[in-house]
Parts: structure tokens; C-alpha cells; sequence
């Protein structure tokens, strides 16, 4: 969806949208990455700290009476303020009944002209998670996280079936030239860790334009869910849309066996990959 | 390029090729897997092991004046046989100038029916592995390593700037209604690789029918190579072909300037990745 610089609005427009999701059948609902508000690191602004909400707080409360009332899962998106200083990109797994199962905080915090994260959010301490939630067992994953196949691996390894990526990427008005290939290196990534793992992956990314006209982001949408073999089942365009798609456990079974990836890993070799450079 | 039964005629059909590469102006050859038969793994026949050979032996002599008289680097496969009851698949590195530089060793095995590998090749004991050649610092890997994003990893890590996959894939002819998906699956990891590492990716496909007619192997041939962000530069059909494609460091440095992923790898939180699973 698009966000609005309301975010009493942007907040009503996910709950409209998550009523409208169960209504067709969603059993687990994801949001975009940072939905209730505008991105708001195209800038580095110390009053926008004020953006921030506690977890448990006002979205999870929320989150939580709409989980309960529709017996679905959400995985939320909120600038968790966790003390004075301390400020995270986090995600909230609401599970159907409206207990918050826990929380991932995201883990690869990117830092580029315009997406200035690194000033707002410190980096995530919890590791790669799962939730053992009513529909399935999920992680959540962050934007940048999607470019790390270690975060999509680690995921899987413990027992995933469906990893979600919460999202808002885009691209500045002077790059759009680049957009396509960026576009495309991002679907591509994220379809090879469902290939990788033998897992679905959805990717739910924010839409429209934020900042100065001329001179501000354009996010892409294009959401999309990732089966196990890579295959696209469905895929938004750029503006606003609801996507369900159906994930079926049985797949997973069956691709596992017919690719049988996780059985051969190099355990005994792989303990280099915590190196920063391998001189 | 298709196999015969005779390993001579096919050393003498890479050798063809390898001159007609170098005279398009090629500086690093790759032959594809275990180019000098056909794929014997399709079954388990102790009398096979015959086909294996050492190195140095006779196919890294033959590389090693062709590497000398060209001024190339080539990247062969071979079938090595390490001692009595060990054997590999194995690629060898040999620098313009005919130096075998060293050798890699299979470390990912594959068994399904077809592909029955973990009869014939125990698992490479030397990790993955960089080589600075005349013209670039390679690795290479084999066919099954495809899949596993932490074999790329730690190749681009040691400063693999291409990542070369001689590669032996195909479909069954029961399993022609999955080929596609197989084979796009294949071709978008290894863009993966290129994308999460920023290194140009060079996968190199048997081509042909191997086997009884109607019950034998289609080797998709589609030998391909990535650059740093996913874009296929060059795609060959599935017939023998020779493909000649340029790969300009300096596009590595602007990509990784561009798409900073290695900034922000959490080496901090990828231990569990040497687990089978993470219980």
C-alpha cells in the first residue's frame, strides 16, 4: 500500500486491508515493512525518533485485537523504541487467537543515499527466528535481510516453511534507468532462497512515491509469493494490492525430496562464512 | 558440447574447442563436468571406475600444452582418481602459461536416480578454493555446488571474481514436464550467487541424449553467464556451442560500491549455519 504522512491513517488503511485479506481467505497476513508512516530515511531528522512505539504498544494492540477477532496471523512492521537510544526495525508475529509470539528485529541494516537506516535502527540482536503459528511455521525477515542468503538459510534450518519479507524498496527518480535490473536482482534473490531451502517466500513491498517531487523515492510494489521450486504464483504490480495465495505444506515434502539440497550440505566446511573476508 | 562412448575423440573435440575459444579472443576456458565420457553416473558399474585417471595425467598434459601454446587459462574436469578406493570429481586450474595452479574437488555429491555420484566421487576434502590466474582471481565448482549459496559465498570471500560451474545437468525423459522449472530453478541460484557476491557467474552444460532411447538423460545445455547483478550476458542453446563473453572488473567495484552487501554480512550471527538443522 501506499502511506500517507498520517499514521493514524496509514494504521487504518492496513487494518481495512488485513479485513480485507481475511475476508478472501488469508489464514497468515504480512504488511509491508514500516507501514505506518512514509519512509522515513530518505533523511536523517532526530525528530522523527518521535515515530517510534514500544512493543508491546498502540500497532501491536491493534494487531492483536484484529488476530484475535479474525483468527489470522500478522506479521506486523513497527520502529520499535526499545529504550532511550536503542531503536530497532522490527517485526511483530501475531499468531490467529491475537498472542504476540515474539518479535525479529532486522538483522542487516542497509545504509544508502536516501535509505539511511544505519542512523535510525540498531542493528538486530535476536538472530534469524521461527513462529510456530496456528497456519504454519514462519520467519520474518527484513528488506536488506533479502539480499543475505545466511539469514534465509538460517531461517530454514529452523524449521520455516514460509519466510516473509516486510519491505520497502524503491528506487530515486535519477535511477530508474537502473529500476528494472534492480528489480529483477531483487525477485531473483529472494526466489533462490525459496529454491535454496525448498521454502515459499512472500515479499510484500510498499508502493507510490515519497518525498520532493522530482527528487524523491519511488517504491516499486511488485509483491510477490515464491514457491518452493521458485516459481512465481502470483505478483502485485505497482500500485495498491491485496494478494492471497494458497501455500501448501505437502509442496515443501515433496520438493525436499525430489531436490534433495539440505541432505548434502558441507556442514564441516561452511565455518569460514562468519569470516568478514577470507585473506 | 554431446559426449561420445570414446574419451580420446572427446579430448580431441575439447581441444577444438578450446582453440576455437581462444582464437574468438577467450583468456579463461571452462570445459564442462566430466567432458571426456559420457555420464557414466547414470548407473552404478564397478568396471566404470576404469574411466579415472590422475593428476597430473593425461588430460592435465594435454591442458597444460594447449594453456602453454594459447596463453589461456583452462578449467578442466576430470574424473580423478586419488588412490585405490578414492576417487573425485575434480576440476583442475591451469594458468596461461600451462602451470597446473592446483585443483578443486567436488564437495557437494548429488545421488537420485540417474545421478547416482555418491557410488563414484567421495566428497572433496579441500574446501572451496581461489585461484589467481593470468587474467582473474577464479574458483570453480561442479554442477551439485549450484545450489548451495554457501559454496559461493565462500569463493567470492576469498576474492573469486568468476565463479565457474562445469556443470553435467538434465532432465530424465519421464521428467520432461518438469524441465522447465528444473532448469529455470538452475538458472536463477546461480544468478543468485553473482547477485549476493557481486562476482560474474559462468555455468557450463553438457548438451545431448545420453542413455537408452527413451529412457535415457536430455542434458539441457544453457550454458550461461551472469554478471555481478543477475543480467545474463550470454545464453547458449541447447546444442554445442561456444560462448566468448567479456567480464570487466571494474564492473565488480562498481557494484559492490552500489549494492554494499558485504558491508553488512552478520558474521555475528551466522554460526548455526554449520548445523543440519537447527532443532
Amino acid at each position: 500500500m501506499a502511506c500517507s504522512l498520517d499514521p493514524n491513517e496509514n494504521l487504518a488503511k492496513a487494518e481495512y486491508r488485513i479485513r480485507e485479506a481475511a475476508g478472501k481467505g488469508a489464514q497468515i497476513i504480512c504488511v509491508q515493512e514500516l507501514f505506518r508512516s512514509q519512509y522515513f530515511c530518505q533523511t536523517e531528522d532526530i525528530g522523527t525518533f518521535d515515530l517510534a512505539e514500544t512493543i508491546p504498544g498502540p500497532t501491536t494492540e491493534s494487531f492483536t485485537r484484529l488476530a484475535a477477532e479474525l483468527d489470522v496471523v500478522i506479521v506486523g512492521s513497527i520502529f520499535e523504541r526499545r529504550m532511550a537510544g536503542v531503536f530497532h526495525n522490527t517485526a511483530t508475529i501475531i499468531d490467529a487467537g491475537g498472542e504476540l509470539l515474539g518479535i525479529y528485529r532486522k538483522m542487516h541494516i542497509p545504509d544508502d543515499p536516501r535509505f539511511y537506516e544505519k542512523y535510525y535502527f540498531t542493528p538486530g540482536d535476536l538472530g534469524f527466528r521461527c513462529f510456530d503459528t496456528k497456519y504454519a511455521r514462519i520467519a520474518a525477515l527484513i528488506c536488506w535481510d533479502q539480499w543475505y542468503p545466511e539469514g534465509a538459510r538460517l531461517a530454514a534450518l529452523g524449521g520455516a516453511q514460509i519466510l516473509f519479507y516486510p519491505t520497502a524498496i524503491g528506487f530515486h527518480e535519477s535511477d530508474a534507468a537502473e529500476a528494472a535490473t534492480q528489480h529483477n536482482a531483487w525477485e531473483t534473490i529472494q526466489r533462490s532462497h525459496a529454491i535454496a531451502n525448498g521454502v515459499y517466500v512472500a515479499a510484500v513491498n510498499r508502493v507510490g512515491h515519497e518525498g520532493p517531487t522530482g527528487d524523491g523515492l519511488q517504491f516499486w510494489g511488485g509483491s510477490f509469493v515464491s514457491d518452493p521450486q521458485g516459481r512465481m504464483l502470483a505478483k502485485a504490480g505497482d500500485g495498491e494490492e491485496t494478494l492471497v495465495v494458497e501455500c501448501d505444506p505437502r509442496v515443501i515434502e515433496s520438493v525436499r525430496r525430489n531436490w534433495p539440497f539440505l541432505r548434502d550440505r558441507r556442514i564441516d566446511a561452511y565455518a569460514p562464512i562468519v569470516s568478514r573476508v577470507i585473506d
